[in-house]
């Protein structure tokens, strides 16, 4: 039985720890948080849907009652902050699978941090990735699978359309839903707004081609999705004008191939789906109606990933270093 | 520059001879073909889309001019067949892609051969992988990626619809296009007619998924596909009554796991496609209009997978044990 410990317990940190104590393959090793309102907690008592178990938050990995096998870090979406937490962990021979969205390619936003981290992992004979469905999977990962039928590549693009009318509040929020168009491009303005990891998922997609862009090669744009009518949200009634949601592309020209990304987000967005166009010899289509479904997948390419780390090339990874984590749960 | 042999010289062998040609990352470095009507033959003699070139065929592996880094080996379906092949290879140090499709899993047809010939190329500290688009991708490699987003998986049904009448005259012959019912359940019967590689396709999906399955728990069947309608094909007109294509099916369930592959290659199939359905605490549902083009992927499959080969774990592998071979073309 693999001993998995949970870092941040969040949303997507409980129902991975949820996920972890319902797995045969798992034992439920540890929790951590820094909220001193979480310590000493049972799952349960932060999840009524978790099972009763004996393991309590403590606010530190130093204090784990057991040294774990693999960590699930879900505390920050930003690699500089989550390096001392690697670092903690990396003490203690831990591997850790984090759905931090920059460490799904640290290289990109931290070239020189992930160079000196994956030393160390390497020293410690650890595996450190990041995952997630996106970045991780849908815009990424399974381009890359797709274009395995053929024999080159001349362009590829990835729509995910998500309704965030099925999706909980606060990424109802996040999304800037109820804003006026100024004060959503003021917070696009000052990156307080926007998906997080899609940089990450152009380069990762890119070098799963083959390529190696330059970070000055990659071109981001974000902007707001405006309501036309009204819409009744978690977060109150977005009015016609108002924002109702975002879109965010990625895109890299360059070496012979064009890399689009495009996602939207957004209240009652039309057509919900990912869909997947490779063109080569031959244009693969792929779609997924609906849309890949975003926190219970982060949360299973966590669990999923966690599984495979012990026999995983060590280092600091990406998910194209690994064999396929399928789910192998029992 | 990856110095690639291909050994066999039908359609695929050929299609993937030229593929090496166009890839900056490949030198071809020989041909090798038993059969004496192509021997000293250069390949833009075999193929006039091929471009030209100084490597001509030869008769056997040890006549090869260079040793190559890796052989694409497209000569038989079945793995005992192939291993006498893989066994002169590996006395030569050569790593091994092949679209045998018993190959993608031996170990279902073969047990004790696999493992025998498992020992053999880890003392020659070389990689083979059976690889292609169906078994190695559709009804396999894919849906274990797709599952990779579940926590759980009660039920994967892989469904693949392919409109023979846009595939080239032997397939059209191969699925029993005009022959009587009758004629059809005969061939069946004598294992004579059938898609190769789906008892290994039901394998490596319940593999990916944490399954162990015995051959006995592996259930195929075959049925022709009648015509309601005349059909003009490659091979004459498929009078009503007549066999247009075939109905293979697979399946696998035990261990709390439904496993069900259905594959229909059939003159004018309604709806060609590839679709996954994934069903755990959510269901994910996978299309691919028009199914995945067959043999530019299996072609495509074989050229990705000699590349990532040298940095490949050793032995005798499955495409569960490699990380993704996207396509990394030059």
């Amino acid at each position: 039985m693999l001993k998995i410990a949970i870092i941040g317990l969040g949303p997507i940190g409980i129902a991975a720890a949820r996920a972890v104590q319902r797995d045969e393959g798992f034992q439920l090793a540890g929790l951590v948080d820094s909220d001193p309102a979480k310590l000493g907690k049972r799952l349960v008592e932060l999840d009524p849907h978790a099972d009763a178990d004996d393991v309590a938050v403590v606010g530190d990995i130093d204090q784990l009652p057991v040294t774990p096998d693999v960590a699930i870090v879900s505390t920050t979406s930003y690699f500089d902050r989550i390096a001392p937490t690697l670092r903690q962990l990396m003490r203690h021979k831990v591997h850790v699978v984090s759905s931090c969205e920059e460490m799904a390619w640290p290289w990109y936003g931290h070239p020189h941090l992930a160079d000196v981290i994956n030393g160390e992992a390497n020293s410690a004979g650890v595996t450190l990735v990041g995952t997630g469905v996106n970045p991780g999977f849908v815009m990424d990962l399974l381009p890359v699978a797709m274009s395995s039928m053929l024999t080159r590549v001349e362009r590829v693009t990835v729509t995910r359309v998500v309704d965030a009318l099925t999706r909980r509040m606060p990424l109802q929020r996040k999304i800037g839903s109820t804003m006026s168009v100024d004060d959503f491009k003021k917070l696009a303005k000052q990156k307080q707004i926007g998906h997080m990891g899609l940089p990450e998922s152009v380069v990762m997609l890119a070098q799963g081609l083959g390529r190696h862009p330059m970070r000055s090669e990659i071109r981001i744009t974000l902007d707001p999705v405006i309501a036309d009518r009204a819409i009744e949200s978690l977060v109150g009634v977005v009015e016609p004008g108002q924002v109702c949601g975002m879109r965010n592309r990625g895109s890299y020209s360059a070496a012979g191939i064009d890399i689009e990304l495009d996602l939207t987000m957004a209240l009652a967005a039309s057509e919900p789906r990912d869909e997947i166009e490779v063109v080569g010899e031959k244009t693969i289509r792929t779609i997924i109606p609906g849309s890949t479904p975003g926190d219970t997948a982060t949360v299973a390419a966590l669990v999923n990933v966690a599984r495979a780390l012990p026999s995983a090339p060590r280092g600091l990874r990406t998910m194209l270093d690994l064999p396929l984590c399928g789910c192998r749960s029992s």
